[in-house]
């Protein structure tokens, strides 16, 4: 089906100027939800995926599904203060200022090959913060798997030590 | 399985005097996510759900694969200002100050049968702000789901008008 269109454009959103890609217009569409979790998934498949990480909040939405599909575990990354154990951390610039990323410590078990979800690869900064988490745990990255990647914004430049899939490309 | 012994008890989190019931341990666990997953999932098939609601943001984490399992639509309940396109709010007081919690107005469709979904149910006063949110959309309410409850807080007495589930209780 045409996932992409399934995909809303809101102007302006969130800040003037940027046309935002929202996918609560795909996940409310049980066809579309089938079918991007069902293609992300075979994507994992074929990396032979063992755990899980999804960055909070809307890569919980795309990597649990798949978690649950491969029959692997789940681990969240999130955002500072969230994670209630011991945990070590990554940060990151972004055009205003820094972000900072978690993950416990025990989450990853050496050598485990760990996919990487997003819904969405953009300047690759999250994702990146996101390997460099899992590697220090001592995991392996399998793969990085978002639904929509902004092709315009070379994320993909900052990944290229990883194998990227993704679903949807706006160029 | 003991699913409620895969969950980890961490003491003085987020502040001091409250002993948090820590799900990361029971989600890296591929048993425990898919047996957790499998029977919220046996519950909503008993309730004829059409929709999944999942409120921000560990709500997520159980919405988006139970959805995918019984093949609906999910829909995100966000935190203000998170979602991009015309939306309405629902806020609720708190022991110390008040919640917001937004939902797009194209969401539910007139008179669909929704499953609220999130983590945890403490109080409920979040649960309770979700189920105004979808009724004021015009869908019904079919029942809400919780991996845990915490049955000292009596939030099922917030929540005396829906069909109430909860996978793990600590009393």
């Amino acid at each position: 089906m045409d996932l992409a269109g399934t995909i809303r454009d809101v102007a302006d959103f969130p800040v003037e100027g940027i046309l935002f890609k929202d996918i609560t217009t795909l996940l409310k569409d049980p066809q579309a939800l089938q079918e991007t979790v069902d293609r992300m998934a075979a994507y994992a498949g074929s990396r032979d995926v063992e755990l899980v990480v999804g960055v909070e909040s809307r890569g919980f939405i795309f990597g649990m599904p798949l978690a649950y599909k491969l029959g692997c575990g789940f681990v969240p990354v999130r955002k500072p203060g969230k994670l209630p154990a011991e945990k070590i951390s990554e940060s990151y610039t972004l055009e205003y200022g820094i972000n900072t990323l978690e993950i416990h410590v025990d989450a990853v078990s050496e050598g485990l090959r760990v996919l990487v979800v997003d819904d969405l690869l953009a300047t690759g900064g999250t994702a990146l913060a996101t390997c460099k988490l899992i590697e220090r745990l001592g995991g392996q990255v399998a793969g990085a798997a978002f639904a929509i990647e902004l092709g315009f914004l070379n994320g993909r430049d900052q990944l290229n030590n990883y194998d990227v899939f993704s679903l949807i490309t706006f160029d």
